[in-house]
């Protein structure tokens, strides 16, 4: 790859780029959010100290499984492990000395250097939804997601700012084979949006063109030097790790790359039905497989994953935006920081099949506890619905709007002597009004948070815009936005290489529906 | 009143509340929530003295206004402050000399003893909306509040154990005069239900039958001696006290009964449109009136109240559940824990007309703040609309099927050796499943809360049942709830007291619709 690197080779569009985001529903459009807010010590540290001695008690004296990939099991016992069959036992400080060298914070390089995400430390970064085979929309209903599905929710996550990331399976492009769809969606990601995002892991050779294709959007230069893409897996709770896991580690931080490692626990089934249990369990997974990350490569960036839902006790179903997993990602938080390890929880969650009331309750009670315990990376921070299995369209905007509103909370308020007004009150007396005051022109224009979807009008002037309700509004926002969408430049050499790649990759691939 | 005391002289009927109870959303019914999670440290002690200092120095150099109320100004006057026409300014040392009688927690006690509620501390009680002159729910649309309406929201707070408290104006009844319908809403307070409740405020005389027919409720002896009775006052902001404010702390806190003082603030319009600033106006507004009242009477009953808005930049319209007042909910917990009172603040906020996504996502983030910010006592915790002109029959129970989440919340999660799951494993191997598991087993039944109202089926079971938004499942289970209604025991010679005093004061007063 000789051709120059995308961000100095193509024309800047800053003013297509500014009417797009004075759309998103926030003022500025930074590319992640840094806290200034503390954070919420929520369990005390003996607490603390009491989960993460049980997650290391369980991988010391339970240990893990890890199947089907023998080589990992050698570089276990090279590292030091205790090996009986599939099982891997290791000792704390193996584990803590493994993870040393795990970076606390690393910047994902996105091809336009302004939408490139930190993450970790006291940065938060905002992705939508991963994963669902199904979408919904108001007119259309739900039914199994396309690619071309696919690429409108690529370009609405482009378009919505306060979504700093493009994620990966915005949905599952169910009419394209399950052999070939990955790299359909790679090359949207790369070419409909400059925003980073993952790439693929359900099979090794999946994960080593997600790797490839970064290669050739970066260039070497840039690719070897940086992290520009992650994969993100699931461990088989509990306390069973696979080779997708382990060959995703490989292909990923074998390339200098990253790694999510995401316990995902029905409490109750796949882990202990107390939270403070599943909490322990859920750490002692995602840390073996953030010291095995440093085994394939020490520096290579990981970030611990965890997944906690709750279950309807009559039913067994998963349910969302509980206070169980609602604690969970207040103290996971506390954990991760103790660790010195970036994170990934929680999201904008529900079961709700629809974006009513209930998806809207669950799902922001589920965000906000997010937000506050400081997740670093935020996957289905917008669009989920009905546990995961479907994206909605109107459920992907109305999050995004409240997404924009945590980031405002993220800054927190100043309260120098002109955020206190000690000057407002020079002209105006007890029973005045400061509508017109000095102090008030002076911060009225970035005085509060403007959401897109929430109507504040009178109940008469919202009936004479034909009663519309969130959903409704909603429907009309992302379809305007999928009008007004513009693609992001690229140099064209390096999307003409991808193509190539996604073509012949295409050719050699049969068409497997597994 | 020599009647014997309601609570001793009724059958007790614990099947018939057993029976309530397990309608409504929560499996025990705590009469209040005592908080064992930490509070959330969100401003650190430099911010918060400076809020502080600034509302002293509002109140020792602009001063306040007693309007209308020359005996307020001579009681000022004789403790100490600085008059000058209707302006009164006090200096630091007085209004703290002052609070320093108010009590730091009180009870206050309902006609049933098991339903009255501790507030302060670490005590938190959430009340329903108050003062909405619409109702709205889902076949009859908004329409104006009748005393049927009124009737049927305090039957369904007594039903929904996690409101603690039954508030005072559910709705305005606009269908009674003016001049009558306290009487009318004491009644019903009185008994349609035996959770506490407010009393009326709009008039002195309106006041003081709410204080008689409280002491004909309780009797005297229990009248006299504790809290039973409380108003709720907002001052006429920015920086300005009315009569009504003056004469409720007369009559309230005269006879010993309690006051919460509730500056409401319109940021930019009614105080400064910076958030640290409007706190601290709201701050200075809530303390005067907190010093008025134990100059009133030392040791009476004071809440703290803290009500601010946002606004739409474009209309000027009130935004509710933007993220500045979600951050004031965090900051006022923290000022009012400095200053040892009691809390009034948040809800369950929204602009929106309807129970919709937008309602949900403002009010849950909302109330979250407000829960975690420590407020002691919560108004529109549940059923508020449209900014609070409409109280929503659906939005009543589906906010209410919330709070029990955050009640759970509040209580958190243990981490000893059980919660921690240590024999968990005994059981399990990787790989295996928790679902029959013996600590499974043994932790299962109350292991998650249970929402009522939150749909965690499949889809298939959802289309089958009707495919009902959460909006239709609650109009069902409000509709349900009132069929199974039944009234709690109360003494028949107090309430044909009650009933006396309501036709009595009816005959002597003229029908007034302002």
């Amino acid at each position: 790859m000789a051709s120059p690197e995308p961000q100095t080779s193509v024309r800047s569009a800053p003013r297509s780029r500014r009417s797009r985001e004075s759309q998103s529903g926030t003022g500025s459009a930074p590319a992640y959010v840094t806290r200034t807010i503390p954070y919420y010590a929520f369990l005390d540290e003996e607490a603390l100290a009491r989960i993460e001695t049980q997650a290391f008690r369980l991988l010391e004296r339970t240990g893990i499984e890890f199947r089907d990939d023998p080589h990992a099991l050698s570089l276990w016992q090279a590292a030091g492990a205790e090996i009986s069959g599939t099982r891997v036992r290791t000792a704390p400080e193996l584990i803590r000395n493994l993870l040393a060298t795990a970076p606390a914070e690393f910047t994902q390089v996105a091809r336009n250097p302004a939408r490139s995400v930190r993450i970790g430390g006291l940065h938060q970064v905002f992705a939508p939804v991963y994963g669902s085979p199904f979408v919904r929309d108001l007119e259309e209903g739900r039914r199994y997601g396309t690619l071309n599905d696919f690429h409108r929710l690529v370009k609405l996550t482009h378009q919505l700012s306060p979504l700093h990331h493009s994620g990966f399976v915005t949905c599952e492009p169910c009419d394209i084979p399950v052999s070939k769809r990955h790299l359909d969606m790679l090359l949207a990601h790369m070419t409909l949006t400059d925003k980073p995002h993952l790439g693929a892991i359900t099979e090794k050779s999946r994960a080593e063109d997600s790797v490839a294709m970064a290669r050739l959007l970066h260039g070497p230069e840039i690719f070897d030097n940086n992290c520009v893409i992650l994969g993100n897996v699931n461990t088989n709770s509990p306390l069973l790790v696979d080779k997708v896991v382990t060959q995703a580690a490989e292909v990923y931080c074998g390339a200098g790359q990253g790694l999510i490692a995401v316990p995902f626990i029905l409490s109750g089934a796949m882990g202990p039905v107390t939270t403070a249990a599943a909490i322990s369990q859920a750490l002692a997974e995602a840390l073996i497989v953030g010291a095995y990350t440093q085994i394939v490569r020490p520096g290579a960036p990981f970030i611990l994953g965890n997944f906690l839902s709750s279950m309807n006790l009559r039913s067994g179903a998963p349910t969302f935006g509980m206070p169980e997993p609602l604690m969970s990602n207040l103290a996971i938080g506390q954990l991760a920081r103790r660790l010195k390890l970036p994170l990934r929880c929680g999201g904008a969650l529900t079961a709700s099949k629809v974006a009513d009331f209930q998806a809207a309750a669950e799902s922001a009670d589920s965000m906000l506890s997010t937000v506050l315990g400081g997740a670093n990376y935020v996957l289905h921070s917008a669009g989920w619905l009905e546990g995961g299995l479907a994206t909605g369209y109107e459920k992907l905007v109305l999050d995004a709007d409240r997404l924009g509103a945590y980031e405002v909370m993220l800054r927190g308020f100043g309260t120098d002597a002109d955020q206190l007004g000690e000057s407002a009150y020079l002209d105006v007396e007890p029973g005045g009004h400061f509508l017109g005051s000095a102090h008030t022109l002076a911060h009225y224009s970035n005085a509060f948070y403007e959401a897109s979807l929430s109507d504040s009008n009178s109940l008469e002037q919202w009936e004479e815009q034909g009663s519309q309700d969130a959903q409704r509004r909603a429907y009309a926002r992302w379809n305007q936005l999928l009008k007004d969408y513009e693609p992001p430049p690229i140099d064209i050499a390096r999307r003409d290489a991808l193509e190539d790649y996604v073509a012949r990759r295409k050719a050699t691939l049969p068409d497997a529906w597994y």
